[in-house]
């Protein structure tokens, strides 16, 4: 890639970035009742009102992030938004379990009214995230303080003891660790450490190392693969459990690793990053017949049983785009470069909807589009407002230190 | 159709039913710890050696109904698996929830250690079926009792009180009449009264005219439309979960529907169900571009949220077969047997495994093996079998009687 294709990159990202706040700004908005709309289709109607706590919490997030940190969207239509994302989650998300311990809910009716609780900690770690990000904004310390009073319940249930979740223990179950626990502890620690001085850095430093060492327990098979679920004192699990493969966490865990790295000054873990978080799972992920990176694939080859295991998702390509753009921002070797534009020429011909805006998120193996909707339980507005986002940021970096 | 093309079928299916049976009888069987393998790849492969409770409660289901109806496997090796999967199942398949109720495990390790609980009640049913059909076999008066009991509290939690499910009541919950339960519910009566005598028949009379009702209330929108999951008073929800169609699901509703209405002498049951739970599922449900029958639909037209909605899975054709083939035998209107035909040459072209016997079970819309493996999770000796055994005794019966 020349730097001309460079910057011809940057300015499409930063219009698609310009088209994707616009999209969410002017649809996902529950005037009435507060909140977020999720589930928005092709041309931006409404198709259901419920109020799903992952992605209230995301938009929050984002929101405040892209307020923060770029002068284009530092306007007090975007930081009302988030301001009443977040109040709207704090007044409704919260739910007590048997334990007394705060839960989050999952899933929300319009008005607020919990109706699902998952037995996981992934509500509460993105409303950490929202609570965390919008306090930096605002400077509410109680909104701080909330964060990491969440943060060290989510500490106790996955250090200490996960009853709390509600799951009940049985005979058959062993333990697991499954890539997406330590990859959202980290990436919960940089957010919370983030700004915050020395003493909050400290105190959460011997986590980020645990969330470190837990990631580095996914490569398996003498450094030829990443697993999933691998066991706690990281050997290979029996079963499906144990060889599944999710490319696009790889690849996201890759990222959040060469920041840990940039951040730590530790160059032993970017290498680590770029060759078996980046590189292999390209290697093993990216379907060499029609592109693009499949869901999920079977180590040894068997078929997963994830009905939807060939289909190409949006966003693992949007992790993919952010992990070989920063690898290559890191090494500047030119085949991360390579590998960059071909993801990157998959992803702009298959996914954004030049007609009525945003991304398209589910294709068929060969590229059809199959899921038409712009947001749904699983998809808002997150992965690619922060691809763009990432992209962005490190290709100005890029373009103002080419050499 | 003609008698010929009857007789051609009717070949067909006895051999695919032969094969089926001989796939089975040779790869799943764990002739060390008892129970059946479900996960079996393409050529027979063990993929994993989880065991299912539905599945394993279907397949000794299956193996007692053919020993018990069918001369050509009225055989020892199938009664002999029947008995030890049935042995397997009344071991391990039974765990105590929090009430102190009998609760049955979603799935077993290799050896029988309860490794997950749904908190739904189709475990609990799968074992009444095995039970049940096993002591229609065997005379085994304790098992009869033992599935009539599990059927008591079964009844319990559909009709008057669920929290022995495990699930927690939640503020935006409403209750809901999934299609699903009172299915299930009617099969399970069908299942116990068959052959008891007058007392059993009586005894369940009512929970059958319940039943119906259930079913007939997921007939929406002046009759042009089976919705998956109404409220309880039978109106429509809203949302995706309100708009949903299944529409295997439906045509399996028609003729558990067809069989009651013939059991009762009730005419009226068996027009609706030709009507709006045969012939309408296959007009919305049909995929008139590339053949088969859908997944899921949205009754408005927007996109499904599950990402497998246009994918032709096996069951619901198997679903489709039998309700025609039945429909026709009924009534004998020739566009019925037109579209049984179609329905015919759909699946026997795109599902059996000419190669290594068995059927593939998911194929993408336009009709492509998406997943090769012939038992997984959600795929035993189940679907199949009962559609093939059905359409063989059901064939019998039209040659015998054509005029």
């Amino acid at each position: 890639m020349s730097v001309v294709m460079l910057e011809k990159c940057r300015e499409n990202i930063q219009k698609q970035l310009d088209n994707v706040v616009d999209f969410w700004l002017k649809y996902s908005h529950d005037r009435v009742h507060g909140g977020f709309f999720t589930c928005i289709g092709r041309d931006g109607n409404i198709y259901d009102e419920l109020k799903y706590v992952w992605l209230q919490g995301r938009q929050v997030w984002m929101y405040c992030r892209l307020y923060r940190t770029m002068d284009r969207f530092h306007k007090p239509e975007i930081l009302e938004a988030a301001v009443a994302g977040g109040a709207f989650l704090r007044k409704f998300a919260r739910v007590s379990n048997s334990s007394g311990q705060w839960k989050c809910a999952f899933c929300l009716t319009r008005d607020g009214k919990a109706l699902k609780v998952q037995r996981t900690i992934f509500s509460e770690c993105f409303y950490i995230m929202a609570m965390d990000e919008l306090s930096k904004v605002t400077g509410d310390k109680d909104m701080q303080l909330e964060a990491e009073q969440m943060m060290e319940q989510l500490i106790y249930w996955v250090q200490v003891d996960p009853s709390g979740l509600g799951r009940p223990q049985l005979p058959g179950e062993v333990p697991i660790n499954s890539l997406s626990v330590p990859m959202m502890l980290m990436c919960l620690v940089q957010q919370i450490t983030e700004g915050r001085g020395q003493e909050v850095s400290q105190k959460y430093k011997e986590l980020g190392i645990w969330c470190v060492q837990q990631i580095l327990q996914h490569i398996q098979r003498a450094g030829t693969a990443i697993l999933e679920n691998v066991s706690v004192d990281g050997s290979e699990l029996p079963g499906c459990q144990g060889r599944l493969q999710n490319p696009g966490h790889a690849l996201e865990a890759g990222w959040f690793l060469m920041l840990y790295g940039a951040q730590w000054g530790d160059k032993e873990i970017q290498r680590t990053a770029i060759r078996n978080f980046v590189e292999l799972p390209y290697q093993y992920g990216w379907d060499k017949e029609h592109g693009g990176l499949f869901y999920f694939l079977d180590v040894d080859g068997h078929c997963p049983t994830q009905l939807e295991w060939s289909m190409k998702l949006w966003w693992p390509h949007c992790e993919a785009l952010i992990a070989f753009l920063m690898a290559y921002n890191h090494t500047r070797k030119p085949e991360l470069l390579e590998i960059f534009s071909e993801v990157y020429q998959y992803t702009f011909s298959h996914f954004p909807d030049a007609e009525n805006g945003e991304w398209f998120g589910y294709l068929t193996q060969e590229g059809k589009v199959a899921l038409d909707f712009k947001g749904g339980p699983f998809k808002g507005f997150f992965h690619v407002p922060r691809c763009l986002y990432m992209c962005e940021r490190i290709l100005d970096d890029l373009l103002e230190n080419k050499d």
